[in-house]
């Protein structure tokens, strides 16, 4: 923590802090922002707006004695700024919660901010507003993000097709690596440390969204946030929605974008690299669908993993509300994946 | 609790509570809601976008054993909704994230999102998105809101003037009275009972913030949620801004409106009704500054409580960073008044 301000938030009180969120942010030009009931947007004809919001909670999501606040306030913007680029749409604003305990240091919440506002920044987000409150022990942080895109442009998960192939941006499982890493006190060596360095200051695929959604041919389309076991399985999910047969996938393992640090680091601990890339989430790469033909065209760096079947099985699990991960066909497997569930044990 | 339902969440499952939540609540035409990365809502020209958000954490905002989940699901949404009123806006639809232990049964959430789906209901705003996932213990809600206004007709906090009138909607202090009564484990009869309904079901006053926007003459407007001392002080200090003299406000403590039911359980008692209807908040009525001949022409129920007063002085304590709670004259009062901040101790 570079910040030395070792006063409490119980001496600094509420307002102090939205004065430092307030000096931090700069709001546009025809716009509201912080300090009113709501913030207020002007509306323009021709454009959708889009709204996602992600909750994370100390001890769920992260361990205050291991994250240092930067990258905290980092990942708690970047993951629902990933959001809107999973639709294919611009970031526009965001709005931060807090619960904070009244006796943890300004300082540390001077870092969370500095972390937030440089991701926000490098992606145009203004913040506008949010709610500051006390928490009796742990550290609880609410983002809700506000984006837009041309009207009807969003690419949804519902518009996977039969005969798509199925892509991913980036490398798959360095996050979960990471927090494997982490987990488990593994020392830190170069490969580890960049490992660690995906978890924690993830970068949303802003511009290849937009660049994706405007490629005729590109379908459906998410955020890689619980796995692809599971995300992929939502989108199949999503796009059978309301027809008799079903749609599955058949996805190639040799085929599945591993980074060079994650294949020596699972190499040398005895990890399964498989695992990691399927079932660890977090990567908040693009997993999308899209044509052979758009495939061809497409100028965003992407990997083909696989394709969109048709008619594939129809089972009691396919009804969107309780799937059971077993629609995709994983090649060159010897067993099952599946993604994250917030309330179940593995 | 009226449901039944005595599975717990680890048991049910995310996707199993997630599409428990998507059958309470109907999207509408023309608009994408819970599944996807983001909500996707058409924007129409002329018209402005009003966002707000607010967070409610157990032991700061309420006690599990003391608040029924209906009314805690009521009041999540209800505090939100508020806010749009405040602006004079319609609400349009709200984003749901809640954190909840693994050992929770499901019919509380049931119960909650009952609570929930009847007050957003009532006002037309449509649940279209949010977060679920697990607290190690406490549960955490944040609930925001979308509403939207025609372009420019925000009643911002900033629009007071000298020489309004200063007026409320409603009657103060019932909220703090019924908490005062719940904290103190006070005898329930029907006055009680009333002051503590109003504390757990308040209900947004968006007809009245719709009329009073739509009233030329009517300048700032506010939901009181901190008690107006809290409250108008940030009338005051965002409607001073940037000029050299300062407004202020003169209060007359006869004329705060108070129900008998509180009069009653103060005088019983010995409460200090004027510290509650003052200090209290939660009240979510509209705090707002009006001229004299507007205030003639109003058909929304309210009471004047005093006028705001030019060129009273000017402190450090008037940023907007820290106000001191002191450029306000309580006529009548034989000591000073001030509202809640969530850091500092009583």
């Amino acid at each position: 923590m570079k910040s030395s301000d070792k006063r409490l938030l119980s001496d600094l009180g509420e307002f102090g802090l939205i004065g430092r969120i307030r000096e931090r942010f700069r709001v546009p030009e025809g716009v509201t922002g912080i300090g009113d009931d709501c913030a207020v947007l002007p509306q323009r004809s021709g454009r959708d707006t889009l709204v996602s919001t992600d909750m994370l909670i100390e001890g769920t999501h992260f361990l205050r004695a291991d994250i240092p606040p930067y990258r905290l306030g980092w990942k708690s913007a970047a993951v629902n700024i990933s959001d809107i680029a999973a639709m294919g749409g611009s970031p526009t604003a965001t709005f931060l919660s807090v619960a904070l305990p009244a006796d943890l240091e300004a300082g540390w919440m001077e870092e969370f901010l500095r972390g937030y506002a440089e991701l926000s920044g490098r992606f145009g987000a203004a913040l506008l507003g949010g709610d500051t409150t006390a928490s009796p022990d742990r550290i609880c942080i609410n983002v809700a993000v506000i984006g837009e895109c041309p009207c009807g442009a969003a690419r949804l998960r519902s518009l996977a097709r039969e005969g798509d192939l199925v892509c991913v941006t980036g490398c798959l499982g360095d996050s979960a690596g990471g927090l494997k890493a982490i987990l488990e006190g593994v020392e830190r060596d170069a490969d580890v440390q960049m490992l660690i360095d995906r978890h924690y200051l993830p970068l949303p695929r802003v511009a290849e969204g937009l660049r994706l959604a405007a490629t005729p041919g590109v379908h459906a389309m998410m955020d890689i946030s619980d796995g692809i076991g599971s995300d992929l399985q939502h989108i199949l999910d999503a796009s059978s929605g309301g027809r008799a047969a079903a749609l599955g996938a058949k996805i190639n393992l040799a085929k599945l974008p591993l980074s060079e640090e994650l294949r020596r680091v699972c190499a040398r601990l005895g990890w399964d690299a498989f695992q990691l890339a399927i079932g660890g989430g977090e990567d908040y790469e693009l997993l999308f669908t899209c044509t052979p033909e758009a495939e061809q065209a497409l100028d965003v760096p992407h990997t083909v993993i696989g394709e969109v079947t048709g008619r594939f099985r129809v089972k009691p699990g396919m009804t969107g509300r309780e799937p059971e991960m077993t629609d995709i066909e994983w090649r060159g497997a010897d067993r099952q994946f599946s993604g994250f569930d917030h309330f179940r044990k593995a």
